[in-house]
């Protein structure tokens, strides 16, 4: 996907709210910044478990849009089940910037909510570049294992994610043509490199906490699930129990992505055949990894 | 409808082309000026007798913009059914700008397009401003019948349509509070206030030609034909020969106008029982006058 039509299919996406699609698209094409990514109809959770959508996602600076609109949809109006392979961001520490569009509300009113919010993106731009801490939105590069190698690091807050497990596996030293397994190794032979569904799915009803900070794995068929509690836990030591976790997640467009969510730890003792397995994150920088020459 | 509505509502009607939705969204966001009128979906016919649709439509200038994508409705592909009551306008004279919006052009390539087409709004808004020829869009002035008569006339590229045939007849010396019929009185007694449907309808089979200066008027009942042709022109002076037109139209929200179409009078030769009434535009401008005191 290149820039082009990444921009203009996320600023197509919203069809049947021509209010929340007249703010979006005049804070893009008046913000015109192609060094800014955005995402349109960002799935979010919140601190207190509750998804949603936001109408407008910044990625570079963690805030979000949302337009209100008389029918706005309520938080509770999303259904947990038609987000649980959405590609949702942890909005803790994020900025919720609101634009009212209801009746009262005139369109040099918006306008200039809108103006401020443009504002407000731009400081933080500068802000960021002032502190040597911006990075250009850069859409080939973003999806790239290159870049990650040679930034020597992959981190949360840059919004990682790659189109293939392979790609991601890149990173650390491998050069793969494909690869379709849920775990590969790293060059520590103590880590694994992850790649799990984090919602329900045929044998596993796996999850992350709305904090990203835990996750748990749990099979769901009883014998294989006491099995691999077994294996993890009794046996300690005859699998990995430190995970470098990059989650199979649907993105904004409908696209498959594996987003980068930090470094894991077993936790042992919060482990149980019947809990499944407990995650903790340790982690959210993991060093990356030149290919072999 | 207010300026908010009108223009959300004029930005939302493109939804299953987002090249499309945009490139014009992105025109006048970056356009940014409230006193300059847009139309998106613009039927127009041309010379040639062709009716189409351009995406986005400035009244002010006589400019039109066509993008041009991939699977591009060919002006053949408009069925003229579907636009018999729409507000065409004709484009003789007028500019069309086309921006191509294919695989081969960039985001990049496509902005600088867009640029170059506000560039000349822009100027062609400064031109008319320096010739005193700029009137600012007001689109509640623009409806309000007390504009035109403060103006003093109605004349065909002001762009003139109401919402009812009340507000047109109380440009002419009327007060209506409400009126429905197709004809009304004019201060002069030889001309009437027409307010036809220039498409064929229950009875009648009217038109009006691509370039508007002939209308067609035929009743499709033989016997109605003849007596309206015998009282028309053969007992010439039974029936006033000149009338000021505002057509019935359907304009691109849904909403019905009466679209003002110039002063016209009665072709006597040209009329026959079988074609109908010819009317031909001797006037493309027309006096108002004030509401009695």
């Amino acid at each position: 996907m290149d820039i082009k039509e990444y921009v203009i299919k996320q600023l197509g996406r919203v069809k049947n709210k021509p209010r929340e699609s007249y703010v979006v698209t005049r804070v893009i094409h008046k913000l015109d910044d192609l060094e800014i990514k955005f995402v349109t109809q960002q799935y979010v959770s919140r601190p207190n478990g509750v998804w949603a959508l936001t109408d407008l996602y910044f990625p570079q600076f963690g805030v979000h849009l949302e337009v209100d609109e008389e029918h706005h949809f309520s938080e509770e109006a999303v259904v947990k089940d038609k987000v649980r392979e959405a590609d949702i961001v942890n909005v803790t520490n994020h900025q919720i910037v609101r634009i009212n569009v209801t009746g009262d509300q005139s369109l040099q009113d918006i306008n200039l909510a809108i103006d401020q919010l443009i504002k407000l993106i731009k400081s933080l731009k500068n802000d960021a570049i002032s502190k040597d801490d911006f990075t250009p939105w850069d859409i080939e590069a973003e999806l790239n294992p290159q870049t990650y190698i040679n930034r020597g690091y992959i981190k949360l807050d840059d919004d990682v994610a790659f189109r293939t497990i392979k790609d991601a596996c890149n990173c650390f030293g491998h050069d793969y043509v494909g690869y379709q397994r849920a775990g590969a190794s790293h060059p520590d032979p103590a880590i694994l490199l992850w790649f799990p569904k984090l919602y329900e799915n045929k044998e596993w009803d796996n999850s992350i906490s709305a904090d990203e900070c835990e996750i748990t794995e749990r099979c769901k068929i009883p014998e294989r699930a006491a099995l691999h509690f077994d294996e993890h836990v009794n046996q300690r030591g005859k699998y990995k129990s430190v995970r470098i976790v990059f989650a199979r997640v649907v993105g904004s467009l409908g696209d498959v992505l594996y987003r980068f969510r930090g470094q894991y730890e077993l936790d042992f003792a919060a482990s149980s055949p019947e809990k499944g397995l407990i995650w903790r994150r340790v982690s959210t920088r993991v060093s990356t990894y030149p290919q072999p020459i």
